[in-house]
């Protein structure tokens, strides 16, 4: 691979788009935002968001201290001095970001941890009826951990996943699928791929019309884009917390329960963390009442503490304030896409309605494997891959500007114009 | 309470063991190893190692690495550049400290989340089998979680909690126990409470004569009793990393398999990181081969690579010299209480045998409640309450000295002799 880049970095300032995006930025209220965060000045075009979040320079402040002065100094006592009762609290602060309410919100687990519990959870609760809608724009590992959640809930339940045509959830489909005999209806929001975002209102109403009940995996949309739980009524949802919380690499996942359904479901993994009185240390098992009784067993210090810096700066500037400029980013992309991107050959894998489009988009493009390569190396925009053609480019409200997309979307006009691209291995091998 | 301590913290040289402490400490060929340690030599005796060890210096290293240059600066990139590998390298850098092999060994979820995962894929593999053998000694949150894993599992076995006498494991009725109906045997190889150290190998080879597998809670051995999983054959374990591994407050868990089980069995919740082929994103599961079959979702980074530098210091160190001490420490702690505590009121609630103790003593006391409360405050002595009488005692070999045992003992002693712990309320109030 070449040491140094072979291409023109920019800035492209007689290009189309360029004073658009300078004038978008000057005017962007929360343009200072960007300041909160780790090298965000760096000559690297962030464009990853949406799977890794930026580093919050508090974060540093607040894993510090939980390394050297709670675990190194205070040791056994921080417990009893925060530790315990970490998991709600950074659920209270991230519950107005989902439109949940303080004891609706658990930090927990993993994503898939959680999700598995929670559905094994809801299907044990409805075990005469048969069926579990979801779709093919689900992150797959969504479709694996409801498969076995079913096995677990062992009332025979089965997934049955609605096709789609591959941008665009299929609404209408699901919403016909929806009957008496649906246990549970479980999607993800925002869709991984193609960022289509799923009127999470509409189809929770469908949904309680038969009796179902509804779990979102909102790893795509929280942050990103308002996710009225409370509103409408949701029952259940999941979500990861490193993507536009910027909570950190793996960091803990969180659940939602809806308060009323909390003491009637029964989590399908009890712990100790769960229990009524855990330091009694009785033999059986007596669950505590409200969101704690979906805990399992202890949880992550380091990593939980690490999250709550990225949680804290999403609820202070307001998820409203985010979505607005994440639909103004979108569209910028959009039209930027049309004037340099569709001519050499790339097309817009996700869909053009801004309501219903999240905080990233997809470009397909037939040689994407090797453009994404070429891009990293030389270009110096961090993008996902996403099989089997797909480009994949977030937009983080928080420190992804207008010039950025700006940037990065002739940076990839030239990867391909000049075809450097070609240089690279055209086989997948391993992780992109 | 008093904000000053009322009490003589001591040295105290002309007591009874001061001169064998000393000599045993300048004798000691684990010395040393205290300076790896953050604060070690702060005017705190800590005896809570087996609940959550201390900090390594190296450890701040790591995570700051993980932390700034990982994720601050690398992103998304390091994701190919060492964390996807990371649960399974720090796994082969544990497996000789259990007697494991490279490759049977994951650092994975929480220990209740492992433990519900191979519980429920040992009893989905034997659904003829009705029984799960177990006992009132386990850590509670195992009898929780086994019963949810026999729900999951869905074949109807029953756990049976073999009563013991308090102190030591009842060995002969668990062996009378284990019979052709029994699907599982699952222990706590150290208790909890008292410490008592099952006989691991006598107990798998008796689980495997009457066909049966066995699942090992590790939490209260792992780096400070030696484990012959391979050598014995043990079918499954888990345990934590946070007590005698001083990997940090909940850092992950690890799983054991043994290696020709982990293509048998099943993960019950088969998620993305357990797929043959995870960033195809195919929407149908195909686990991968080996030891990896048993992870679920996104593994915290920095807590996980919080866990390593600990982990590197046990397996450096060795696990028959850290054995070697702690049973020193074991016998001068009981030759201490012998002398001073016994005679002002302290029961010894573990085992008299050095072969079957681990690296923790429960001493119980009618006001063990309110002498862990002054202990604290006035003596500076970090201890751990366990309901209903016991005060319970770790002894890290890597950190712990002989005189610290000494100058606890004696400050335990003035506590009860001076009554100062009559002051402090009887009634238990949350966390101790």
């Amino acid at each position: 691979m070449p040491s140094a880049p072979r291409l023109d970095l920019g800035p492209f300032p007689d290009a189309y788009g360029y004073d658009d995006a300078i004038a978008q930025d000057r005017d962007d209220p929360l343009a200072r935002e960007r300041d909160g965060f780790v090298s965000a000045d760096s000559d690297i075009v962030y464009l990853d968001g949406n799977s890794l979040g930026r580093l919050p320079v508090d974060t540093i402040t607040r894993v510090d201290d939980t390394m050297r002065r709670q675990w190194g100094d205070r040791l056994i006592r921080s417990w009893h001095e925060g530790w315990w009762e970490l998991p709600e609290r950074i659920g209270e602060l991230l519950a107005p970001v989902v439109g949940a309410e303080p004891g609706e919100l658990l930090m927990s687990d993993s994503t898939s941890v959680n999700l598995f519990k929670l559905a094994a959870a809801a299907l044990s609760s409805a075990p005469d009826r048969r069926r579990i809608i979801t779709d093919d724009l689900n992150f797959p590992t969504d479709l694996y951990v409801l498969r076995s959640a079913a096995r677990a809930a062992g009332a025979g339940q089965r997934v049955e996943v609605i096709g789609s045509d591959g941008v665009d959830g299929p609404m209408a489909a699901i919403e016909a699928a929806i009957d008496d005999e649906t246990a549970l209806v479980s999607l993800s929001h925002v869709t991984f791929k193609s960022g289509y975002v799923y009127d999470l209102a509409r189809l929770t109403e469908r949904a309680h019309e038969a009796g179902a009940l509804v779990l979102w995996d909102l790893s795509h949309s929280v942050g990103s884009v308002p996710v009225e739980l409370g509103a409408t009524g949701a029952d259940l949802a999941v979500g990861c917390t490193y993507k536009y919380l910027n909570g950190g690499p793996g960091a803990p996942a969180f659940l939602y329960v809806r308060r009323d359904l909390q003491d009637r479901l029964r989590n399908p993994i009890e712990g100790w963390w769960a229990h009524d009185d855990p330091f009694s240390f009785h033999l059986d098992f007596e669950p505590i009442t409200g969101i704690r009784r979906f805990h399992t067993g202890t949880m992550p210090m380091l990593s939980l503490a690490g999250a709550e810096a990225g949680i804290a700066q999403v609820a202070a500037v307001g998820i409203e304030a985010i979505r607005a400029k994440s639909v103004a980013l979108g569209c910028y992309m959009e039209q930027q896409w049309r004037r340099h991107l569709e001519p050499v050959g790339f097309g817009w894998a996700s869909p053009t309605d801004p309501n219903r489009r999240g905080s990233h988009v997809s470009l397909s493009h037939p040689e994407a494997w090797q453009i994404a390569q070429a891009y990293r190396e030389e270009a110096m925009v961090l993008p996902d891959f996403r099989s089997p053609d797909n480009l994949r480019l977030g937009f983080a409200p928080l420190y992804n500007s207008f010039l950025d997309l700006h940037t990065a979307v002739l940076r990839l006009r030239a990867v391909v114009e000049t075809r450097i691209h070609v240089d690279y291995p055209t086989e997948r091998e391993g992780v992109s």
